[in-house]
């Protein structure tokens, strides 16, 4: 089956964005060593999958932010522009079974973005690497990284990196035989 | 003004026990390394300020676990047991006015312990230092850390270590020139 990935900055308490979306206090830890850990992680897989948050929110950049096919869930978005209809299509699939439609296209591993994908992905015990950059800022409130789960779920540290403006990034595996 | 420092551990999500209190899930993580790691943090405190909770929880372990005077941040625990009067006391107090009563008093540096204290700590901004050992599991839910602020707060990024069992420690300075 393709393997799923998330990579992805949150605060010190743990919000991906502003409770408006705004993810401004984040990017302006954007430096060249976070793009740098970035293209190296883009490199490892073939395919994004992000939600209709996502969508309508890279929709807003001056251009696609994407440079491998996107698989947008959503039970709502009916069409993407034209203009997008190359790189990007709307899947209403459950996680468990797009990744199956995945594995049957040939991907191999793709990059799950966006807090409430990445939510259903881990509450059905779907991802297999867990990548997060810690920024050293407390916002309060926000859209959180993390949901409830049924059970819970153990990962295997594989390393963590900080750098000097204090973002810390830590690697993570899944660990599925406890 | 005495200095005020957190020093706890939470899930990867965040939490710092379960809904019911559990912590077996942080405690076994709790190695050589942990131990010297908060022993040398310990050190450089004189007093400790818990809450209702953690009082509440101590009350339960074998034999009281701090070594240093304990003040308890609460408006509703009146008294502590007759065997514990030379070792913690109860306040009413807000967090600036204990602050400002154990300046008065002689110490230096407290260590703030128990979610809801730090909570009204870190919203009256009067945390200075925060060290949050991270271990790898998802708990999906429970009691968090963070709460609600006013305004973000800043911090530096010391260091973070990390250990062959997974956990990741980070240690930060509240950055008030911003």
């Amino acid at each position: 089956m393709t393997s799923a990935h998330v990579y992805i900055g949150t605060s010190l308490d743990g919000f991906i964005a502003r409770t408006d979306g705004d993810i401004s206090w984040l990017t302006k830890f954007a430096d060249a060593n976070a793009v740098n850990a970035y293209n190296e992680f883009i490199a490892t897989i073939d395919m994004i999958i992000i939600g209709r948050g996502t969508f309508e929110t890279v929709l807003g950049f001056p251009s696609w932010p994407y440079n491998k096919p996107v698989f947008i869930m959503s039970r709502t978005v009916k069409d993407v522009p034209a203009d997008l209809r190359e790189k990007a299509v709307v899947s209403s699939l459950a996680p468990i079974e797009l990744l199956a439609h995945l594995s049957d296209q040939g991907f191999k591993a793709a990059y799950v973005d966006g807090g409430k994908v990445i939510q259903s992905f881990l509450a059905a015990d779907l991802i297999d690497s867990l990548t997060v950059a810690k920024v050293p800022v407390l916002i309060g409130s926000g859209l959180p990284l993390f949901g409830s789960l049924d059970t819970d779920l153990n990962f295997e540290h594989i390393r963590t990196s900080s750098y000097s403006n204090g973002l810390v990034r830590s690697y993570y595996k899944r660990s599925r035989n406890d």
